[in-house]
């Protein structure tokens, strides 16, 4: 796709201040660009390279002073480079329209117009494809799927039975939706199997990382509420509510039964014990260890995690703390040796 | 499948109080149950619910106070509705027996009685699959392999050559059985590879979550032993010994060469160092730090993991300690006050 | 494969001191060896199995004691042995050369020499396949795709569009390469899929395990060097650079844009924040957290991340603080004994 400066600063809503001529067909960054892409300039520390890019345009802020580059200025740098990447790449669709050959149907699957379901694709019966949705090679779909418009299935997901996603839903590769909870009824030492007889639903605009899975409920629902973003190798166990607009990072793992509000940030390796509930809003720090309820607003960290600015505290008193203990020590014999000369004693009971 | 409630109690081993002419369809929990579920009281906090649930019957313990609503009345409710699900769930077999067209079988693949083999699934040469055992579409199993009756393949599994199945084994989608131990040798900062050439046993009626992996040994065997219940995105390393009955909880990882008791529990993202052993009837707390082997019987957590009664002092004193550190200071103070008060010194060295 | 003891010295480069006519057909442990199996002693623990092993021969240091055992001595017994491994299993090839039927190619792929394509394999458009490279059965991979010579590519791997991948690369079953990093842009609490347009180099000799995820870069380049391995489970954010020789244990997770040197190692389970610089030679303990770069050649453990010897300092001081603060409060009522019997006051403040 080839398009003119002028047309591209009008699509993600900036002012050209240059030759609005020039072509342009992709996007880079401001140091690999080349003379046919549009770069963009929002982190002032990469500023000493606006004079040196090789980049058609560089997309600006309104604080970016005057300079002899083509710039586009617009309020917002990075949500119109966000829009000139979507209109380069958005597109971009990695299985045609139609059924390959090679993937398997089961009775009365319904497909919507302009699906694309990829080679050896597997989907079992009665399920339901959205218009537009993207099934992509290996994917295996069980049976009584519900799938909404325009999502993309990546290769190797597994979407267990009577699950149901929403519009513009992306799983991606090998994600698993749907499978048992972990949940078992331990008598005389053997754990026999409690079936998981509920189901997932996925709201729409959610986003779910490669190698990550969310447990089907035992009984009930698992839900993920609509615009959350879930990354790679994240579990998320039965029955778990996450909330809306939440951003949950790599290798994040919630036990059952616990509710995400909405907005919430969980750090990378965080782990949150069942049956507690984070507020909206809540930031959990990375590798932080959550047992209990955290109140809205909160921020919390570390291990049992605490209130973010109370373990930044401990954590930097813990570094004091051998040579503290040290000190503590010191001012014992200090003690002692005041005792001594005043005459004074340790109480029994002292240095029990 | 319909059922009338006299047939139910006496499947589940309880004793009906009300109309025995009920038919019943399902189960649901206590809030959610329809008209023609049945449901189950085990929990007090949800006995307000009894009252007001739409369910068919309510299976409840012996404690569980007269009421004017159809119960099952039974020794241990929660059992008694594992019982009612499988009765409604447990044979739902998500693929039919027989070799589905599209599966790509070796030579000498030898299949026991009603076996089911899904699309896409590819078995290796001289592998023996067990009666009434269901491979799910995609699933990959290698050359030799041994995968005993009635267990569960789901989609995506990967079972590498050699590997061993005990009967009623379930593996979740993804998961990987068998992949190469991570070894190698370092000779001029280089890592060369130790060929991985041991293998894996899987005991009967393991249970392992999606997307978990079992490194195969690097000579001998790696082996989860009877009963055991793995859960998701778990990394079990080459050469280790997982005992009979244990539980791993999601993203655990246990080092090449450690040995797991019986009963052991591990909690959610706990790691363990490798060539440790861990006794019998051990728990470790959720994302615990296990840095040498735990005597049977003992609880541990935190990291590095510690007696979980002392972890959980440690834990609250470390909140205290910031305040500790300057009640330390200010005691230093009032201690130098008191010596030049007296005529003390401090000897020559302290305070250094 | 059979072999004498003669011709293994020789290509293991160790003396045979015993009979140089018997017949070897594999490797095993020492205390499992049978009688064709060679096997080796490496770690003095295990020297009590040298008299007692039944294997053919054992490959030992120069230090060993003479013995009535037939071995092969050699400088480095492991290195030797890891050369009799090679021997004996280190040509096994899962999948014939040539392409399965059932395989799915698309348009212009250009396959080398001696390529080995499983059932159910579907490879992109453009893609390049190097001489002597096996994939394996239900591997995806996308378009314009390079992948180079003698490559190990497990089932179920997934390497998406424009990845690159060098010679002699291992990729374990179920790893993904080069999915979307998790990119978004937050506005009004929504967060808008920023589309991850750049991609994912694999250098020479590197080795990736199971269901390890390596994210494609925002724009540019994720990079893997030469000679790196990675274990299973492991997250590799989008833009990040991983140096040459290193080794990541599993489930390690690191975020976007960091850096990590040459030979560095990463302990299971660490984690590292995005943007920072991991130096050459730096030894990161398993669950440490590393929340700021870390100068080359240091060792640091512990959540957050503090140089290793401060770390056991800590840790160790940590166990002993529920007692250090009872000592520090008997401390300060001593004190205030003191005060009170030599007449000084706490000035007013203290003890706030």
């Amino acid at each position: 796709m080839e398009i003119s400066l002028k047309e591209l600063a009008a699509r993600v809503g900036g002012t050209l201040e240059g030759d609005a001529t020039l072509p342009v067909r992709g996007v880079a960054g401001i140091s690999e660009a080349r003379s046919e892409d549009v770069t963009f300039l929002a982190n002032p520390r990469f500023a000493d390279w606006l004079p040196r890019t090789a980049a058609a345009a560089v997309i600006v802020g309104p604080d970016c002073p005057p300079t002899d580059r083509t710039v586009i200025r617009t309020r917002d740098p990075y949500e119109a480079f966000r829009r000139a990447v979507l209109l380069f790449y958005g597109n971009r669709r990695p299985v045609p329209p139609g059924v390959h050959p090679s993937a398997q149907l089961g009775a009365d699957v319904a497909l919507g117009a302009d699906v694309a379901i990829g080679p050896q694709v597997v989907i079992g019966a009665r399920s339901r494809i959205g218009d537009g949705t993207t099934i992509m090679p290996g994917a295996v779909i069980g049976e009584d799927v519900r799938i909404g418009r325009d999502c993309l299935v990546y290769p190797h997901v597994v979407i267990r039975e009577e699950t149901e996603l929403g519009d513009g839903v992306i799983l991606h590769a090998g994600a698993v939706i749907g499978d048992d909870g972990f949940g078992f009824l331990t008598r005389n030492a053997a754990h026999g199997k409690m079936p998981q007889v509920g189901r997932v639903i996925i709201e729409s605009d959610v986003e779910i990382g490669s190698n990550s899975c969310i447990d089907r409920a035992t009984l009930g629902v698992t839900r993920v509420r609509r615009g959350t973003r879930i990354d790679n190798l994240v579990q998320i166990g039965h029955n778990v509510d996450v909330g809306e607009n939440a951003i949950l990072c790599a290798q994040v793992g919630i036990a059952g039964s616990t509710k995400i509000g909405d907005r919430v940030t969980l750090g990378g390796q965080a782990g949150l014990v069942h049956y507690i509930e984070i507020g909206d809003d809540v930031q959990v720090g990375a590798q932080g260890g959550v047992t209990k309820s955290v109140p809205g607003g909160s921020q919390v960290s570390g291990y049992p995690a605490a209130p973010h600015q109370l373990a930044k505290r401990m954590y930097a008193a813990l570094r004091r703390l051998p040579e503290a203990l040290r000190e503590l020590r010191r001012l014992g014999e200090r003690v002692a040796r005041l005792e001594r000369e005043t005459g004074d004693r340790p109480r029994s009971g002292d240095g029990e």
